[in-house]
């Protein structure tokens, strides 16, 4: 246990798992907002979710696409396509040894970022924002990434 | 090598790769399901897969969606959402230095759920058997995010 | 601070860190390709994002699908549904003990045929190009996880 006890006192592995742990669940919550809206919308796509509305065609109707879903569901892939890659490359960034305020400026950056652009899509609000929220998250995983590359490389 | 060798050594994170590269490969098995679907009510998107069929207006009618193939791929998008971050809150749960029994009783509850989910899905069963398994992975996911964030906090 | 310098200057570490990264940058990548598409394409999918070409129904014609721009949508979600499992995989197969030169064999023909895969993807290639490529890489990931559970075991 020793060993496990050392890498989560390292004070920029810690960093790494807060900022890691948080997107994760914000990320993890799209399924709940997906979920809030596929029943206030009615609009579901297994036909066994909607037996509890009756059977035929009373039932089948609900079986139908709604913008608010599609959002939500669009913000939820967005997130896997951005915060999965973070939570990997900032996994090998955390352990390239960088220095503790860099690494927090990083985290904090794209935290908010990826919180920005959850709100920019459901609200949704004008472009740019999504765009731009979008942007600046990408971007600080690629100065991740460069410096695991530039730390690590052997190919 | 003697720090890799220590870190597989420690039994927590021996259960977590276990379980994680259990969950990884299960989900990796809904592509062989979706090709499986794919060919045999022959349902593809990409006109190039279709070709072996013949040319023209006889392959195009193979360009088609099918009610299976669409339950298996959303089986697969289903695991991406759920367990994806399982494997990443996971790897920082087993770093904080859990019980090896209360990291085998999570690891195992959510290993159970997401494999009872994918036949609930599949089959599929009535519900609430695919809504409560996906709950109970979810919970599971929330509880080792709450040991990491309270032992690793460093905001 | 000294532990990560430890994992990050084991060869084997190092070389999964190299190849991670690179295959995490080539999905990220995808994004770019989609807005691309999505641009030169006049082809969205939320209303906000065609605001700028004027308002209502001159605006709504963007509202459409294009086949470069699911072909490019598809060829990510084949990339999440591949290149995720095989960082997860492969930081357990990394922490497991291999040889350097068998880690390096499996990452560096993992990640040739992950760029195949989007060429034959996107150029697109007739099949089986895209099929083997694809197989190529699954095979892999299955080769990493079964040196992982065979060292981890621990249910």
């Amino acid at each position: 246990m020793a060993k496990s006890t050392q890498l989560i006192d390292n004070e920029v592995f810690r960093a790494y798992a807060t900022y890691a742990g948080i997107v994760l669940i914000k990320m993890m919550l799209m399924s709940l907002i997906t979920a809030y809206f596929r029943i206030t919308r009615k609009a579901f796509v297994n036909p066994e979710d909607t037996e509890s509305f009756g059977k035929g065609e009373n039932a089948k109707k609900y079986l139908r696409t709604d913008p608010d879903v599609e959002r939500a569901r669009r913000g939820h892939l967005n997130d896997l396509e951005n915060i999965v890659p973070f939570v990997g490359i900032g996994l090998l960034y955390a352990l390239s040894g960088p220095e503790l305020s860099t690494a927090l400026l990083h985290f904090r950056i794209f935290t908010g970022a990826r919180i920005l652009h959850t709100f920019a899509y459901l609200i949704p609000l004008p472009q740019p924002g999504r765009g731009l929220s979008w942007a600046v998250g990408y971007s600080v995983t690629f100065s991740m990434a460069y410096k695991v590359l530039k730390t690590a490389w052997l190919l």
